[in-house]
């Protein structure tokens, strides 16, 4: 097909840069403390961490680093995966989402991301591993509420509903999410999952107040083998950000927005190469800037 | 993560060997009038046409040819692709559908599958793909009316969204059908498309007396480079069809069930042998048979 010209991906949503956050996959290759570095470099007041490199760093000096940095933590990425078929293997699940939530607190990250697994390992009982997600999540609410950290399901793309997330329209994530109170449970909205989906206005209107994390990415031809890598730059895809952004904004979230690119021509750039494409990017196609991108507002 | 055991996928949806149709798609290599003899020596009654291989015979000559082999014909894919960028393309698709039509009339069709397109070329705008496909259906609609043809809307998986149709989920089928009448316009299942849905079950319930072809095929992991072609025989993946040939019954479908897989592998494979373990694992899936498989009702 003919793609959509790069520099008419526009929006109107009028998000500024100075709610741009960086999801540290964008930069796969950097740790923490680089990421960090990278991020007061240009100008991007928030990032979104991954817990095998806050592991990696230690999670008291990784909240130290991110102080020191002076940045806001967006969200902490994840937990979930709780499908497990046996009954050691969902309890060490719950142990490690105990401790991602003590992390996200330590943190003071917006949200802690949920991908929530898929089917349960030799089965094919979509209904079973809803379930038990639902019981899983509802199990980890008390602790969630105590340390003051809300969890955000994320719905994956139908894809990926077999052997990762069989939570895969934000309509399903909005009515798990709505079991549970508010000021614990929520949906995280990433462009490259929701974006096809038809009733998407509508579920991001019913989702209000309980949206916590609202990533972007773009959704770029031809998927890649490893479909988890087909997602490119802001405006290199076919995703039109400007009615998704302008619903996510009608619902109330005024958040940050990370930028989350798992690509790997992105990860073989320079780390500063992309930051400043993500930075232009944004501008251009969530702030409604000018053809140059829009100055920024932080 | 570890698969489901073939021997596992039971239904109890009691289809028998009687509905059973075998989508040319399965067979890609063989030509309509091999496919028909493929069909009449395993006493599979019906088939689903493609036009490219009825045009390589001639349409009169492959009517007659499915007549003498004592086939129905279940589908005739396909139509659609409406989603063309300027006036001349729009023409050129509105006068192959008409085609596409005039030849599901000749064969007897049970309905004319409609693929309907992706994005507009160069747009990234789905409220206006959406938009052309309504009214391209529409305009098809008298045309359908006037030679008994029912125009079945596919909804396909939304990792097709982009460039190949972006009616993606059930509901939005249904959605799209419900504006014409019942007797000209209805919705196609195919389990590679819509097994995912949580809503499928009330999204299946709502498309009553409008199901017009049940195509069957599952869902085999990892996906291939190309993504059309990670489909499988009955048992070989994760989708669970006993729920969801349930839920076709329950709304009343009791037409054809079309076996249709693009797989490089079962492409490869001998026809015979294809034609046999279609066969078998259809009335083991599908008619709830004993581990050797029900024996035929046909």
């Amino acid at each position: 097909m003919t793609a959509p010209d790069p520099a008419g991906a526009r929006g109107t949503a009028g998000i500024g840069l100075d709610r741009l956050s960086l999801n540290q996959a964008t930069v796969k290759h950097l740790g923490l403390a680089e990421a960090a570095a990278l991020c007061a470099r240009h100008d991007i007041p928030a990032i979104g961490l991954w817990r095998d490199r806050v592991a990696e760093l230690g999670l008291a000096r990784s909240a130290a680093v991110i102080r020191a940095a002076g940045l806001h933590v967006s969200s902490l990425c994840r937990g979930g995966f709780f499908t497990r078929a046996d009954a050691d293997g969902r309890r060490a699940a719950r142990a490690d989402n105990r401790a991602a939530i003590a992390e996200a607190a330590e943190l003071g990250a917006d949200t802690l991301i949920l991908v929530c697994g898929g089917l349960v390992p030799g089965q094919r009982d979509l209904g079973l591993a809803r379930r038990m997600i639902a019981d899983a999540v509802g199990d980890l609410v008390p602790e969630a509420q105590r340390l003051g950290v809300r969890l955000g399901i994320e719905p994956v793309h139908p894809m990926f509903c077999a052997d990762r997330c069989v939570i895969c329209s934000l309509g399903e994530a909005v009515d798990l999410a709505a079991a549970f109170p508010a000021d614990a449970v929520g949906v995280v909205v990433d462009t490259y999952h929701v974006w096809w989906d038809a009733r998407l206005a509508d579920e991001l209107a019913r989702a209000a107040r309980r949206i916590l994390s609202y990533q972007v990415c773009d959704w770029v031809l031809p998927l890649p083998q490893d479909t988890l890598l087909g997602r490119g730059h802001l405006g290199d895809g076919v995703i039109d950000f400007g009615p998704v952004s302008a619903s996510v904004t009608a619902a109330g979230y005024d958040g940050y927005v990370e930028v989350e690119i798992f690509n790997a021509e992105v990860w073989a750039a320079p780390a500063d190469q992309t930051a400043a494409t993500v930075r232009k990017r944004f501008a251009r196609v969530l702030g409604g800037g000018g053809p140059g991108g829009a100055e920024p507002r932080s």
